[in-house]
């Protein structure tokens, strides 16, 4: 073989040591800035689809780049067309600052590229997520000896499971006949101000979203338990199947807990299997004051955690937790020739049978090792004083002539003009969105509660958010608010 | 608020510069020697679960470790207690050494976490994606104004979507009603020799296993097309709704490609959904003298491919790609009123209704940078020389009296000793690998051909692996041999 083209393969994946060690010093350092001076970037980017492609016009792989002039390119595009969610004054969506030791567990994984598929290949990843899922579990209130569980890609492909193995449950043929051989027309129960993923899923799974039976919510937000419960015995006496609720512990919009006592006894009664979606309240459970927001939860079949949400690890880490150890395998079985194992008595779980993918990244090193730093503790303390810096948004909010809507500990704030609480005028709130988010200097988004009250929503999403931050937006807000009086805005619209 | 709380809060997660900039020091060094230094490991590791779990018992969240301390202890578990799959002695599963620019995208995707649900909270990554969907829908032969795709966890993901697009595009009320509202049952056809991701798509989607007609091979180990066709014929008769046919490209097992251009013309005869899972295999369209080994993937109605596999980014990185530009919209359309949208005429994509997953990571930049570095070009000599490669190993393997069974192209072998080709002896194969395997010199895999033919499988999956890495092989398993004819143990097990 010519010595020439190994070596001119060689470099082009895997570059010489001094041009590794330039790259990495450089990557350190930009590292180290954006966690340093992230707070004096603008937040919110110029969203101009022309001017984001015109920016990638110039990339044309038939003409290689330099590592270095790549690596500046892409932080230059990273830099400036990138909603800078790691802010402190984002008060978005649930998109964390990642822990630093996270950071390093995800450079680590895309570095000995560990294949989790079967237990053979990764023994040490795959038993470092199995002891994640036990101890999580037990946090949940699950029998340690019992719980099982997988790392997912995220709230959705966790959500997606849940409706597998309640499939599974329900109907032991699912695997093999499918839904067509069941005798009538499976059906699940979630609140309308549930994450529309189980809409996703239900699609995915061939129920198709009408199965899902969008429960009303009471004046709380919260899923209404006497429609639930009507709804599942006209359900019946139609002759379809229900066979799954769904509780939401901390709704997107609204940080809003269904009433996981009373969906879990409903669902007990009726023989459904009950699932708990706190892929963002779940973190509660490890803050002993809080834990009884989410009372009930012990008794789900199954749960959905994202430690990428409260618990700040770099996305993104989804986890599947049930209290029953056979489920998994038995909605996932499946043999393949090719697939490596062990010759051996002892009990090890190969991940490509126990979840929706098959080879897959190490996804809970990130959390053992920002785990491992915190400690429970620790993570406590970040939980608790997250939700504290929400009570201080809430408590300014209020004092500046805003009226929250919405009644959660969980650090989300939806809130109205109190002065035109009334005519629900939705471009006069996104106008003011729009101010504070061209404003660069804070970003939130907007929601409409029951699919139809229009709202501002802030929400605590990062663990280096403060009160001088909170005291920024509540000024931009204020600002925005008083922009818009002067110049008739909400006028203008009064005939929405 | 306390400012020793959150001095403290901000230390867990964030820690302080001079412990950050020790923890990079040593990361970057533990790379960098891991990327040199590789090549001197013992590939396979001890396994015993109980080792394993022995060695996580000091493992306490209740008593934090310092951040350099639970550093170390993960390098610990992870060098001792993984199948180092970067080694370039490594032959066995899809497991490649990680492009250098790879592990340094992934840094950067953990450290800047974009959230790619919509567009407008990282505009950049989304277009960036979008722009290599294109790209990569060119390569393989489509008209780039309607290539459309997503990237995707791996494989399995983009085949589940594969079944989802093609059951939406057959079924219009698939979405709504799912499949219980369809006439008759839905069934799909893939080879024998297929990947098993498509029959757990299956159950993931409701069909069932059943619903996949795992079509015969034929003596090359391709889909058998005469029994397909016959198959279709039966099924229609029999009142089912056949929909899709899934070709391989690059089977796990032996590398064999489908006769993809009969298949084509079967789907379009019959009007059905032509999937191709080139997740191995399609790597070759960027090798224009073996483009032709994949003829006929242009018709197809939608393709996966995985970077992750020849391209030899870090784990995970799947491609779906399809040449019909409506079809993820029509299949997982889904509105939420908690997801930002644009006020703008400009046509961009919403990864969340775009996928089966929802807040994703931004998948495609490691591909991004390392096509960036190496070019087409750079690539296609990578690919070039481990399909060599993989022809050295084949004639080493003929030298030295081993039987190849399977006729490649993509650099994997399926073989058994010459002198006892007859007896299908998988324990004496099995004594064979286990001997490569515990030297810790080499690792292979075994499988069986077509279900029934027990075979040593050797596949080149590292751009690093050279002849000398060959002959290393190649000894190890002649020494093998003669240790087990030599103690008889082939005697012993001829009565299997």
């Amino acid at each position: 073989m010519d010595q020439l083209i190994e070596d001119r393969v060689t470099m082009a994946l895997s570059l010489d040591n001094t041009t590794r060690a330039e790259l990495w010093g450089r990557v350190v350092d930009v590292i180290e800035n954006y966690t340093t001076d992230i707070s004096k970037l603008r937040i919110g980017p110029d969203l101009d689809p022309a001017k984001v492609r015109a920016d990638l016009v110039p990339v044309n792989f038939d003409r290689p780049m330099e590592p270095a002039k790549a690596l500046e390119f892409t932080l230059d595009i990273l830099m400036r067309h990138q909603t800078h969610v790691v802010h402190p004054r984002y008060f978005g969506l649930y998109d964390p600052a990642p822990s630093a030791m996270g950071v390093i567990a995800e450079t680590l994984v895309a570095a000995f590229n560990p294949q989790l598929s079967v237990w053979i290949q990764s023994p040490g990843a795959v038993e470092i997520e199995q002891l994640l899922v036990r101890l999580f579990g037990e946090k949940f209130g699950y029998d340690k000896s019992k719980v099982d569980g997988t790392f997912t890609s995220g709230g959705a492909e966790a959500n997606h499971t849940a409706l597998l193995t309640a499939l599974t449950h329900a109907f032991p043929n699912f695997v093999s006949k499918g839904l067509r051989a069941l005798s009538s027309q499976p059906v699940l129960y979630v609140s309308s101000e549930g994450h529309h993923s189980v809409l996703k899923a239900a699609q995915s799974c061939g129920l198709g979203t009408e199965a899902v039976r969008e429960i009303e919510i009471d004046r709380d937000l919260r899923m209404d338990v006497k429609v639930l419960s009507a709804r599942i015995a006209n359900d019946k006496a139609e002759g379809l199947q229900p066979f799954l609720i769904v509780g939401t512990a901390g709704t997107t919009n609204a940080g809003v807990v269904d009433p996981l006592g009373e969906l879990g006894d409903i669902a007990a009664r009726e023989a459904l299997w009950f699932h708990v979606d706190s892929a963002w309240g779940g973190a509660v459970v490890l803050v002993s004051e809080l834990r009884h927001l989410l009372s009930g939860i012990e008794h789900a079949d199954s749960i959905t955690f994202d430690p990428h949400k409260l618990l700040s690890v770099p996305r993104s880490a989804g986890l599947y937790l049930t209290r029953h150890p056979n489920i998994l395998a038995k909605t996932f079985d499946v043999a393949a020739a090719y697939m490596p194992g062990m010759n051996s008595s002892e009990q090890v779980v190969d991940q490509f049978r126990h979840s929706l993918q098959w080879s897959r990244r190490f996804i809970g090193l990130k959390l053992f090792m920002t785990l491992a730093v915190a400690g429970w503790d620790g993570y406590a303390e970040v939980i608790r004083q997250q939700l504290s810096v929400g009570e201080y948004l809430r408590s300014e909010l209020e004092r500046s002539g805003w009226k929250v809507l919405n009644d959660s500990a969980l650090g989300v704030l939806c809130f109205v003009d109190r002065t035109h609480d009334d005519g629900a005028l939705s471009t006069y709130l996104e106008a003011i969105r729009e101010d504070v988010v061209s404003s660069g200097e804070a970003w939130i988004s907007i929601t409409r509660l029951g699919k139809s009250t229009p709202a501002l929503r802030a929400c605590i999403v990062n663990y280096l958010t403060r009160p001088d931050d909170v005291s920024a937006l509540v000024a931009s807000l204020n600002k925005a608010r008083d922009n818009h009086m002067l110049h008739g805005h909400r006028g203008m619209n009064t005939k929405e």
